[in-house]
């Protein structure tokens, strides 16, 4: 998995019809602290995500483990909203001080 | 998923015969205003998209996960067309604007 | 998938008896007018490829998605040979005018 | 697999409901010696691993083979803790010299 | 897959018991002369391979489709022992030549 912020989101209304109800959110991957530091990338969104909040992504097949995108044509989906990361013994992003 | 515009198309005629009627797009990733940005591939084409549009492709195994495309040779699927790109509250890219 | 030109051959004696009877082709990636343009590997061949020709392979899972590399350890197969590209409306690239 | 150095941890409390229970630990690529070379990324633990630690990990579907992480939408798992790297006849990394 | 030199092992006691039983080897991405070339991974052994020798290994999901490694949390395999190389019409590596 990769840490990674929300940024954005894309409308899409042509589209495979299994991904019908599935929310396409603009992300990019960010370091320890939440700074931008990567690739922007489009997830989908398992846990009810926001613009700002940084959180962790899945790809590949693993982006198909969850209720929401099973045998749906997704390669990403977020996974979860990240409350803390710790490095070298310091919190280096808390969920509330960052935003 | 990545954002990319389509710029052309690939003809093969010898090919996997179980890839018979798929059509082969021509993608170039790129950014949230649809400005190239990143690497040109070959995508098979799940709904109806034509050269200039910005779409969604999946890679991996992801792109087997629509009918057309189910059990083929195939890694990248554009799985939907683009209306608009939303990134820091501004919309970036508008369909009917950009063409 | 990516477009790739076909440059070489691989002999393998002692190896994984599934791949026996797989031929294995030195591939190099290449742009639309099939100029060499990113990495080089080594994929297994579906449709009959040679060397010089420029071709569409696939990777990750979909390289199994064929008869003869079904559950074998291979991730890459040549799915496809090229006979034209058209990007921006012009023909970049014709199988007859390359080689 | 690549060689990475556990960094650090990742704490997330709303996440997909079948993540519950996994550690996520945020990991460095490193060299044969140990020392950083490569991405950041963050990978669930399968052997008890700890902060400073040089491990394997294992990428994409390979990362659901185990019994902690089958059926979940994780791309990334620890799956060994290095003793010993050897590297051209010397031994390069030992785990008790290094810590 | 990609060709790749074999430059030394990985020793690892604590690790997921699926994986007991495998060797893991350090292996460099090499280019067609057996040059170094490209990334320092790690792969399970499905052919006995040694140090020094040039090999083919597979990645991904494709790592796991051999008696050896199947079922277990592995991405990459080493499933050829490379006797030659052509490219261009010349044996660009030769398997006795080169050690």
């Amino acid at each position: 998995m990769y840490l990674a912020r929300v940024v954005g989101t894309v409308v899409s209304t042509r589209k495979e019809p299994t991904t019908e109800g599935l929310r396409f959110m603009l992300i990019r991957q960010c370091g320890p602290n939440g700074e931008p530091d990567g690739a922007t990338l489009v997830a989908a969104d398992a846990v009810g995500s926001g613009v700002g909040e940084v959180v962790l992504y899945a790809s590949g097949s693993a982006a198909r483990q969850t209720t929401l995108t099973d045998g749906r044509p997704v390669d990403a989906v977020i996974m979860g909203i990240v409350d803390e990361v710790e490095l070298g013994g310091d919190a280096k992003y808390c969920k509330g001080d960052a935003e």
